[in-house]
């Protein structure tokens, strides 16, 4: 999808979202929305999108590094747990508790018995958040090996996403077909009447943020309050200039070639 | 400045940055970036400039909501203490605690007695932070009024900004001169060697964040690590495709104009 | 029960807890044991008999505050949730949870949904920690009114105990029946075979003490680990006198009558 | 000293330790206390003597466990700032920031430099608390050696205090003159006007939790505020007892040499 497409039809969805904000911190309500996905997929370039709609103060995006040594002693959904939202604040989780099905459960980072727990777990502890009244969106963001590999080796060649490619990316660029059966079983054992999941083609990101942000919004039930007009009155005196009572100017404006 | 100029400028500060990140890492700095100035200033875009070229497992942005109850009741710094980076890190601070002496101090919002003994303890507690190895920057972003009404019109306009308009904003629109008034005596008692400010004109947003972007770099010695090269094995298999073993599939994409 | 029978009782209980907390440490177990009952019934009491033997870096006491305005706006349990034991933690709840069923209740503090919906949650909230692996017990301790009252009494005239008195507690005296019944509800909502409850009689709070903990440490399975006999080296050199290499020396030893 | 006078001399203490609670609270006072010194000293019993008088929620005790990898890369301070006091709170520090200056530079725990920055840090840290209105009290429990060493003993042949010897202390032991000489240092570096240090001595710890406790309330001035008479109207019906609804009644009362 050509990026002006996308802009022009971004915007309104962007207008929506915003309306979405004001509908949740009206009525206090609280929306959670998981995204899961291979590496690649297009999980921070779809958060990004919907983060920049809404007040940072409202919409928190949540990206936990690696468990503490304490963390790992704990029930597993704990350090999850502190990151949900209170009344009228939205939640993006960047990767989130299914980490445990996916990448944990792939590379053996955890054993046959914390996986089968989670996956027994995970339903539960989504109905009790539900039945408490969040809404949950649950995304899985699929993306082809061929498209895929494109993006790694992007990453590889461009300094400023370097950091993108840790060690584990590594590895899992020969497990995609272990990640895909560790979707499926994920799938089969935690979609549920009031958790379920939604998996969205992102081959295209673009078109894949689109889809994914229409789909959220139409699920969010009469989510959208419209903007009231604001209206400035005049000043009351002329704009005023920044001027500097102290010693301290702004620096000289940047100039590219500068050698300062 | 126009847009294509500013990205072709942005583009190798942004690998610098990207440098900046792999040096912290690689030697366990920690930097500290305050971002203040007045509203509509641009705080929130320089800030993402920065944060985009960086891994959000390192680099944070920290926003605080206003103070609780209990909040209220503490040493004025603790509520930003634990935001402060560890070993390889970075912190976007958007607004800091210099609120005191700006919001604070203007709309009164604090007494007397707790903006003089701000202005006595920021320098002290910086020079803490400083001497323990931090990395401290301080931004004060100048825009002159007439650019300001601008960027209020617009917000009020623009049903994706009206979030960005607090009733308190509306009120420091007449408040442009005190604002001015106190942030220079709040320079005057907080500049200081150790930890010194810098003013950035924010006329021109896009000149005004390169601008201090290279001020930022400039003053990381020896800061940019070079990138490493990095190669992609070639895949052992062909590239797969996404296929799904359960019944869910990618939803449909999203088309413009429909009503699903 | 006279203290000295309650005494000579407790020491071996004491050696018994200490051992719990060698196995839980050893073998990484998690343990959580909640205190719920009338006030005035003996949970501080209890709760600190236990700690007593404990280390108390591994044994923490939990007494939350009323709930802040923002965790109010939250999923009931998220409070709670950070202070569930990691690998070899021993956690005393002084109340929990279970508050919305008893004080909440009775003095209309919650709403009638809050009410019913924690009562569906608890037991599915508990099946998750217990399937996770930590130990749940769950005690309620009984008093009759009468003694309910020499103990109100006490408090009131006592001005080191009359921080225990407040106003909520003085309405609660008049409401015996109504938390009586708000328990049994209660108990029929919440006593399950993954967790279950016990009564324990704390009329007599020495007794009472000595029933809990017995009855802990006969449900926690094989939980004592025998206490490894230490010895000390002699002392290389004769034992040293604190000797003071500057102008500070301890001040003078308290004296009773002394209006220094 | 023989319990009996100690608990007779202990009362009027606690009656008045139980007054400065109450003058904390509703003047919004904030009280630190630090308590250091050697191993067996002395400390917790002497913090669980004030803690006894208060208000749980309203009298902290923070005992810290050894810092975690990402708090090691942070600044010193820092976490130990979120326990802090808010308004009306009481802080028991059982053991502190000292740690720096002592364990840690005798056991070389931290290098040379950490611990000349600590020494130049501390006093300013303390600055800013003060200077914040903070009422911040250091004391330094002293016992000879001789003593430490029945301590000691002691602890290694009761189960109930084993958990107390750490392989840490039993090599302390053999330091008691290193000891002495880095709380010399630590006392020349950091005894300030702003937050002097006290030394008790505590080879009678009965005794030596007196003078502390008396000096302690000797420099809050003022701090005492007299209980109020609390007044308890009569029942406005019978004293009622428990009744069980359910199936669910009491456990038997704990007998001694039960084999249940």
């Amino acid at each position: 999808m050509k990026r002006k497409n996308y802009e022009d039809a971004l915007k309104p969805l962007k207008a929506k979202l915003a309306g979405m904000g004001r509908w949740a911190k009206q009525r206090g309500e609280r929306i959670v929305v998981l995204f899961e996905g291979r590496d690649t997929a297009g999980k921070s370039g779809a958060i990004n999108a919907i983060a920049d709609a809404m007040n940072p103060r409202q919409c928190h995006i949540v990206a936990l590094p690696t468990p503490s040594e304490r963390e790992r002693g704990q029930w597993y959904f704990q350090r999850y747990v502190p990151y949900l939202p209170s009344a009228g604040e939205v939640v993006l989780f960047d990767r989130s508790w299914y980490n445990r099905a996916g990448v944990e459960r792939v590379m053996g980072f955890c054993t046959e018995a914390q996986y089968r727990t989670f996956l027994c777990q995970a339903p539960e502890f989504e109905r009790l958040l539900v039945d408490d009244g969040i809404r949950l969106f649950k995304y899985w963001l699929t993306v082809d090996q061929e498209e895929q590999e494109k993006r790694f080796a992007e990453r590889a060649a461009d300094p400023l996403k370097q950091w993108k490619l840790s060690p584990v990316d590594m590895q899992a660029r020969e497990k995609y077909a272990e990640y895909g059966a560790a979707r499926d079983a994920m799938l089969g054992a935690t979609h549920s009447t009031h958790a379920p999941w939604t998996l969205v083609d992102f081959n295209d990101q673009r078109l894949g943020r689109l889809t994914l942000i229409d789909h959220l919004l139409r699920n969010v039930p009469e989510g959208e309050i419209p903007a009231q007009p604001q209206v400035l009155p005049p000043l009351s005196g002329p704009a005023l200039k920044e001027t500097f009572g102290g010693p301290l100017v702004p620096i000289p404006p940047y100039q590219a070639g500068d050698d300062r």
